[in-house]
């Protein structure tokens, strides 16, 4: 640390919010970006050093699923291994009456089998570059919020034009420290690929919602794909080997992954808004999705088909929500953050300098108070596509709508993903023949439309509107049955039409989406201004403090970017009894066992057919302390070698309250054994060749 | 009618109302007062003059469970009939981890086999007294509301008081037209009840949630009890003998039981609250139990057995409610509402001696402000024993420390619950032998005691010390292991101790019942004076007004009391299709195949088995246009001769808005053919004895 003399009681004043909340040289804590590595714990802890070549190739060979989600390469020829509830969306869209692959699986024995996902996305990621002044300095002292929101979005949309213009790769500026940090993400896009293997869900996701984030586990949670350019697997790419032997106990492992999105930076007062009102507020919709998509799902199998993905996401939702508000429900929690944040306001105040940065943290609470105000309107309206419009259709139709007016304003003043930088992403998705079911469509949108009508009670003229003085089912069935979006040959009219065409439309979800276009531009230019402006400029304050109280040797909250994180492969104690590190294949059917293979415990028949091929002892699954969270599904798990030993698939309940801080007391990141894949691929699949190409035979 | 000439204008303005919301001379809408039967309806629509003696032996023979649900009396023997949905509550309270009555079924093959309920309590309506003027007299002109509520809670109480003392019989105070009438109905009631036979839930509930509420159906939703006085079977009973026919097309049915509540007569600005507020809220807490139930159950057999009973009534509710609301939202009903409101209060407001009633629709809009300001604070603490506690152990606590403290009170000053006249219900319920499982209770009390923490913000203070600074799940651990309340005998010595004994307890649900109690008890008062008193008063001007106007000829809102509804057995058209009026039992077989036999819509072993014995040409479910709802569960459906011809177990989703109007386009009342009942007994449940019972054969 260069800390000068007169910092020195501040620093150690400091020292607890350190070892609790952020760098922690004990523990095995950190989501770390890659251009910052933990260089210094990794030597003290671990005595080891990972140099660049290391570290390059690592990021490398690691993958993002742009539909949510971590991967990695693992073969020469383009290989791809992810989870199989991350493969799902793809599964899902490329699924018919007759083919129902999550439930049944999938493989390819040769390449002329593998099938192209309709709207996947990979990114690799390249090169990571310092913007911050850049970015910072386009926002001048004395603008008003609005304002510089405004400008920050026109250097940042500039800042990624640029890049991509001139380097064709995807650009992305990420707010790194909820703004105390801008870099500019390069990634490689790829846009063919093409599922090679997948499991049945039930073995993929075994144990079901009861055993979800649960452990002991025994999920063959995999599902691995072949990355393709110009109609051939993808050459020259870097990839891991396998391990020969997988993970073992005690075990130094790493984790190369994208988490999605961690608070540990927040603010009590921003905590204490997630606490009683954001998550309350999400698990209710959440619970109420559940309940309705699981009681359409039982009407026919048929049904049960097209809800499967989306129930299944909702369900882990529900849960990680419900884990995550039991953390924030935990005074022992809340009162380290206190106690923290009370340390660092304490510092900041003793120090003439930083008394800007004293009135951080209530302008942050303020900012939560217009949150909490504008919440209903937001979600409903504008937050993921509108969540009072449940409709595939409706999200076409918005899209459509705003990517008209986008397109005919300069690109500095255009909405974030209406960029020229991220049209490529924006059209996979918008002309994607991903299937669209009427009744589905129907159902999805009848139950939203009937939230929707006790969450706009602020604005009951755009309610009627939207209603059309008819009842939820009326207008779902309306919209939906009289809508043509299905076809892409429209929707490519419509988008290239521009604003011309899309006025012209008299589709009625064109018409919908227009109609509720400027309410929920509205309401998403005060979230933007008044909360997402507040807070990164209150967050940028303290970051800095930080900084100069602590040293710069900490990693950012989560932001579904590429971070390393590592651990020890090893178990716990819970309420007094040892929980070991790994299962094996004989505990799954011991378990199946114990439930009388009722569902979820219940067995695929290829499971009970092939249990004598299986080496019963074969590790299954494990866990280890390496610090993660959603979004890192599939990362793989690395040796020091930089081999696979394992393939990330969850954390266990008491990991949840890893949104908000650390732990290793009993939270585990759960993982797929990398000999259990080969195991399975060989005895049960019949997948000797994938299995060869794996681990390097063939 | 009776009005004179100037009221002549009035009165044809009126009739439109008269049409479409209550009396409705044209359709089968009612849920009639046994003492004010709809003589003129059914002598003009069919030919129809009960007799006095008819109509008192419909009422003598029929049943009001206590539980929540309605039966009758169907043999000299003291055999009562119901729905299996009516007696869960007491299959589930007698089952252990050997016994699953709910999912097995039950039969007593002899009268010493009949297994005795440990809380049921029957009531067999016996007189009916207008207590209207006696009841109104008390609250004085100048009486603020809280006054006047405290008033007619006293007078309310001693009523009740008196002819408990006189009669030995139940004696309740009923308010009808939310206060427009006030009625002491005097009940027998019968507590020592035993099974006699029940079927597997599985075909009693075939189809489950999918078809719940739906219609064709295939569901023997019967329940078999006998009651019992000093030891045998009770006799001198009225009941119902049994049609050798059972329902046929056309015919005009009866319908004898206890709607629970409707709110036909609500303002506008009352089905505005619902619709906005009430019923969204209510649903947001249904669908997060369900969740949660099902999520438990999930876990192993012996948890899914637990939650039986508690998942199925959570998710009948949730599916109820949710049709009720799709009515709300209906704007086609809304207008009806609307303009039935605009003529009435028209008619009013041009009628000079009916001035103070002008208000009344202002004054429960504003009681519906204060409804929805309190609404968070009331449903957590008070509604439903408090849904922020839902732990039986909790709602033992309570009722120990309110029942000490009222004890101590004048009978006029006791809460409606802790009177002498209610004394043997509560004991009955107090004093159950209903097994309390421990990790049960943990989970439900983590459940809302979570759900508890968003809704308490506005009493923080109460809310910390509710969870004494520990997590839900923590907290819930500790209060649950730490209870002694599962011993009836303690219960028994602090009831009987009273306030010293109740006060000198360290039991932790004691002390947090004592501790909640305080607010609870002021946000009850609150709703009473502010809101159930101010509609009372307002509710009671708006219906003499429509006596005045529209004449007597009408009934009032359910009320859980008994009513007699009327029908005609018939099929409807639904999207242009004709749905016919009845089901077969060779149905069943069908659509059991159609889904695989996938649960729900498997078959009992049995009923697999004895296929080849059945008539499968039986009739099995069908549908009429009675006016019912719920509470109406387990109603007898008889015909002219008063003999049974079928058993109410449902509505379909059509008749979900007979809690705002009555319809009889598509709405109907589904019952179980009373064929199909003996001729399961016979057939597939080796029942002949019963069923000759039932039949008089023997």
């Amino acid at each position: 640390m260069n800390l000068h003399p007169k910092q020195f009681v501040l620093a150690s004043l400091a020292l607890a919010f350190v070892t609790t909340a952020s760098a922690g040289a004990f523990a095995d804590e950190g989501m770390w970006l890659f251009n910052r590595p933990p260089r210094q714990i990794l030597k003290e802890r671990y005595n080891f050093e990972p140099t660049k070549e290391w570290l390059d190739h690592v990021q490398r060979a690691s993958v993002r699923f742009n539909s949510g989600g971590s991967g990695s390469f693992i073969s020469a020829d383009g290989l791809v291994m992810t989870n199989h509830h991350v493969g799902a969306d793809s599964l899902q869209k490329m699924g018919d009456a007759k083919h129902n692959y999550m439930k049944d699986g999938f493989y390819a024995k040769s390449r002329d089998e593998e099938k192209r996902c309709l709207d996947l996305e990979l990114n690799v990621l390249q090169s990571i570059e310092d913007v911050t002044d850049r970015v910072m300095a386009a926002v001048k002292p004395g603008m008003t919020s609005e304002q510089a929101f405004v400008a920050r979005r026109a250097v940042t949309n500039e800042i990624e034009n640029e890049s991509k213009q001139k380097t064709g790769l995807r650009s992305d500026v990420i707010t790194l420290y909820q703004g105390g940090e801008y870099d500019l993400y390069r990634y490689k896009q790829y846009t063919d690929v093409r599922v090679v293997f997948a499991p049945e869900q039930q073995i993929a996701f075994y144990g079901g919602d009861p055993d979800n984030f649960e452990y002991p586990r025994y999920d063959l949670d995999c599902c691995f794909f072949r990355v393709y350019e110009n109609g051939k697997p993808v050459q020259g790419q870097e990839y891991f080997k396998w391990s020969a032997h997988g993970a073992g106990d005690n075990e130094l492992i790493f984790v190369s992954g994208n988490p999605g999105r961690t608070n540990r930076l927040d603010t009590v007062d921003a905590l204490r808004y997630q606490r009683d009102i954001g998550y309350p507020y999400t698990l209710d919709r959440l619970y109420r999705n559940e309940v309705m998509l699981t009681a359409w799902g039982a009407r026919s199998d048929e049904n049960a088909r097209k809800a499967r993905e989306l129930l299944f996401g909702v369900a882990n939702s529900r849960k990680a929500r419900d884990g995550g508000l039991a953390g924030l429900l935990d005074p022992a929690v809340f009162a380290q953050k206190r106690e923290a944040e009370k340390q660092l306001r304490a510092a900041v105040e003793h120090h003439s300098e930083m008394q800007a940065t004293a009135s951080a943290w209530d302008r942050i609470a303020e900012a939560q108070k217009v949150r909490a105000h504008l919440l209903h309107q937001y979600t409903a309206l504008e937050q993921r596509g509108g969540a009072g419009f449940a409709s595939t259709l409706f999200q076409i139709a918005r899209e459509l709508v705003r990517a008209a007016d986008e397109k005919a304003k300069p690109e500095r003043e255009r909405l974030r993903e209406f960029t020229e930088a991220s049209r490529s992403s924006l059209e996979l998705q918008l002309f994607s023949e991903e299937p669209i079911y009427k009744d589905f469509e129907i159902i999805k949108l009848t139950n939203s439309l009937t939230w929707l009508s006790s969450q706009l009670l602020s604005d009951r003229k755009l309610l009627k509107q939207v209603m059309a003085d008819k009842s939820p089912l009326d207008r779902a069935t309306e919209l939906v049955q009289n809508c043509k979006l299905e076809s892409v040959e429209l929707r490519k009219k419509l988008y290239e039409g521009g604003k011309t065409a899309v006025d012209a439309s008299n589709d009625p979800m064109i018409l919908l989406a227009r109609l509720v276009d400027p309410a929920s531009r509205a309401v998403r230019k005060q979230i933007e201004s008044q909360v997402d402006e507040v807070e990164r400029q209150a967050y940028g304050q303290i970051a800095k403090a930080k900084y100069e109280l602590e040293g710069k040797n900490t990693y950012p909250d989560a932001t579904f970017t590429l971070r390393l994180a590592f651990g020890t492969v090893k178990g716990y104690e819970e309420q007094g009894k040892h929980i070991p590190f790994e299962t094996h294949f004989a505990g799954l059917y011991q378990r199946a066992e114990e439930h009388h293979d009722k569902e979820p415990f219940d067995l695929p028949k290829r499971w009970v057919e092939r249990k004598y091929k299986l080496d019963l002892n074969t590790p299954f699954n494990f866990v280890a302390t390496a610090d993660i969270i959603g979004g890192n599904s599939g990362s793989p798990v690395i040796n020091k070698e930089a081999e696979i030993v394992g393939l990330i698939f969850d954390g266990n309940i008491q990991s949840l309250v890893l949104d908000f801080l650390y732990t290793d007391k009993e939270a585990r990141a759960v993982s797929v054994h990398s000999l259990a894949l080969t195991e399975a691929l060989r005895k049960v699949y019949d997948a000797g060749a994938l299995a060869d190409e794996i681990t390097g035979s063939h």
